[in-house]
């Protein structure tokens, strides 16, 4: 169980089935949850299982502003307003069914909050590169993170509980608040309460607004003003290269390289599909076109711009165990198998590649073993946007 | 051009044909590029283009290590090393083609440089959440931004031009560099030439590193201890969440949807397709199935646990404009057209799915009206993984 149900549980059966509106929710305050009327109901039924309203009396609850506006408190209040919670791990919730919260909730992981007022996927991907620092004692499980994402968190009664079950499980809390005030309520509780934490956008935003000259709207993504802001034409085209992408997966419709922005090539499993959908994420309409020896590849592929195909390389040892792999997930025939993974197959394979690459020297080639798509991408676009701009200083330039 | 290409050639015909090796690129000191032999032959070249060697008596080329180790180096050593150079802005290169080199290079708009030593794709990420707090004047174009990416910074030697070319350009640089000493160089020549600067993860590296009471290894994604590292499990299993997903796209395949981790399911146009493409990244399997007034749906999808199902429903009118821009891009006739968009149709399929929704009570049924596909995304993980956990405080766990 990657989560701490056990703390908040009011009574039996109220977590396995949604609650009906009781005279009990009638007077919860109005939250300010965007999604539908199905969600905000389940919302409610939450709040409702969460027991939260029991609370009251011996929690922080007394930082709610019912109205649903958010005052910057001054240090002296938000601490006085802190003070009546019990400290972290002195004294455990009565109600609590077990003794063992922090570590039943984490699976043993040390854990790590990441609370956003968005959707906190910045959060997440920052986390994320950041623990790349500890692989080295991720990978043999010596320091296991877990981390728990809490995301359209825009009133301070859901930051406070959500910090204050922080310092429960021993959590550190990495968060992006847009609303300044609700970022300074973090960090203060956050120090009160001794939960290690790190605002990942405020700092970034406070120095693009004096490098702009201009000031950050402090709006989440989530508040009304946020949602009237139309979605931009480069989400659609983003849209629209993913849809793209898709159709022209494994050399399907050849016809349509030519509207391509972005051609790979190479033999199977050099990762042409992962890397197609990744860039497509990007903005990128790509088209990807397998080698298969012996298959005559469309002659559309040497009438394209040349400077938009990029091939794909790989070691033969390395593909031949992606190769093995992929026939056991595909559960393929022995004869195919064989075939498809036998290493002088993979050779000639990869050799018949080669020359079709050198007979076409524009095409650079890549080589991907052991590359992470995210690295194999920005090899990529560094060339495609280099061979774009004839830059002096190679560089992937976006305009916003 | 974005890009500021005029300022380093140093003679006709050397930007756009690859130069061979020369006597001069013979003795120019190892770098340390990852990559293949071909595009190490292209980084050459790039090098002889940008005609770097003869900038060395001028520029910062003396904090060059050719052994390629980075040496930390104190404070006055550094700024004894940078003063040589001309002060941004003052004086401009006499070899520049033009006097208006930082505007050029940007097309009007502020330059943003972003430089890792990785992929540099956190770092964008950040500052592209930051710049949603400057919505409001990017998007009338009062203060447009261009961002520029400089990815695989692995030497002092890199790092200097950059930040160098930063000033003369009046950037702001945003930074993810691993190794301690790179970092503190970048802080160090930014604060030296003014140029306004933000280290995205080393307070976030150095606060995780606190909490789990290890240290960060300080190697940057293209170290050759990092390479060594295997793709992780995890790494592969997104993988092929990728390549199941688009297998089942557009209602393909339905007899596989009880292998699906997610089953998304709404009318034309609700943004299955990208929203299964960007749940699939993540690395959760998805099938999505689409609903066509008055086509049965496959039985599987009844059969299917119906906790993993999620239903999509939108606004009609935002609903006919998005199919109206799609049928002009797919370029359909007159009598389709007018019944995939006309208003009657659009309402009553809309009925019709709600229909088979009501019936289907488990299913949650999302609004994705103005969502952006992140948003609905979000709010579907919550859910699933709320369901799988049955927490009391929905939150999207991870492990690492």
């Amino acid at each position: 169980m990657i989560c701490s149900s056990s703390l908040h549980v009011s009574g039996s059966g109220t977590r396995n089935s949604p609650s009906p509106p009781s005279s009990e929710a009638s007077d919860e305050p109005v939250r300010k949850i965007k999604a539908s009327p199905q969600l905000n109901r389940w919302s409610r039924a939450r709040t409702i299982r969460s027991g939260r309203k029991l609370d009251r009396s011996t929690s922080t609850e007394s930082l709610l502003t019912k109205s649903g506006s958010l005052p910057v408190r001054s240090q002296p209040e938000i601490e006085s307003l802190l003070l009546p919670m019990s400290p972290p791990n002195n004294k455990r919730d009565s109600r609590s069914s077990s003794s063992d919260d922090e570590k039943e909730g984490n699976g043993g992981g040390i854990p790590i909050f990441i609370l956003s007022d968005g959707t906190g996927w910045t959060a997440e991907h920052a986390v994320n590169a950041a623990l790349g620092q500890f692989d080295y004692c991720l990978i043999d499980g010596v320091c296991p993170v877990n981390t728990h994402l809490f995301s359209g968190i825009d009133d301070v009664d859901k930051l406070m509980e959500i910090i204050k079950q922080a310092a429960k499980e021993r959590a550190m809390v990495v968060y992006t608040l847009a609303e300044p005030s609700m970022a300074q309520s973090a960090k203060q509780a956050c120090q009160h309460w001794g939960v290690a934490s790190n605002d990942i956008l405020g700092p970034l935003t406070e120095a693009i607004a004096g490098h702009l000259g201009v000031s950050p709207s402090g709006l989440s993504r989530w508040a009304p003003e946020r949602q009237k802001t139309p979605l931009s034409e480069e989400y659609f085209r983003r849209i629209e290269a993913v849809e793209f992408t898709i159709k022209q997966d494994d050399g399907a419709l050849p016809r349509n390289l030519d509207m391509a922005d972005i051609v790979l090539t190479g033999v199977s499993r050099t990762g042409k599909t992962p890397l197609s959908i990744y860039l497509a994420q990007k903005g990128y309409k790509v088209a990807n076109v397998p080698i298969v020896m012996n298959v005559d590849l469309p002659k559309t592929l040497f009438e394209v711009n040349p400077e938009k195909v990029f091939a794909l390389t790989i070691n033969p040892v390395v593909l031949q165990s992606i190769r093995r792999a992929r026939a056991k997930t595909l559960g393929l025939n022995g004869e195919l198998k064989s075939n498809y993974c036998d290493m002088a197959y993979v050779k000639e394979e990869l050799e018949y590649a080669r020359k079709i690459f050198a007979q076409n020297p524009v095409w650079p080639v890549i080589e991907v073993t052991a590359k992470a798509i995210e690295e194999t991408a920005v090899i990529v676009l560094r060339l495609y946007h280099d061979r774009k701009n004839r830059c002096s200083m190679p560089r992937i330039s976006k305009r916003y």
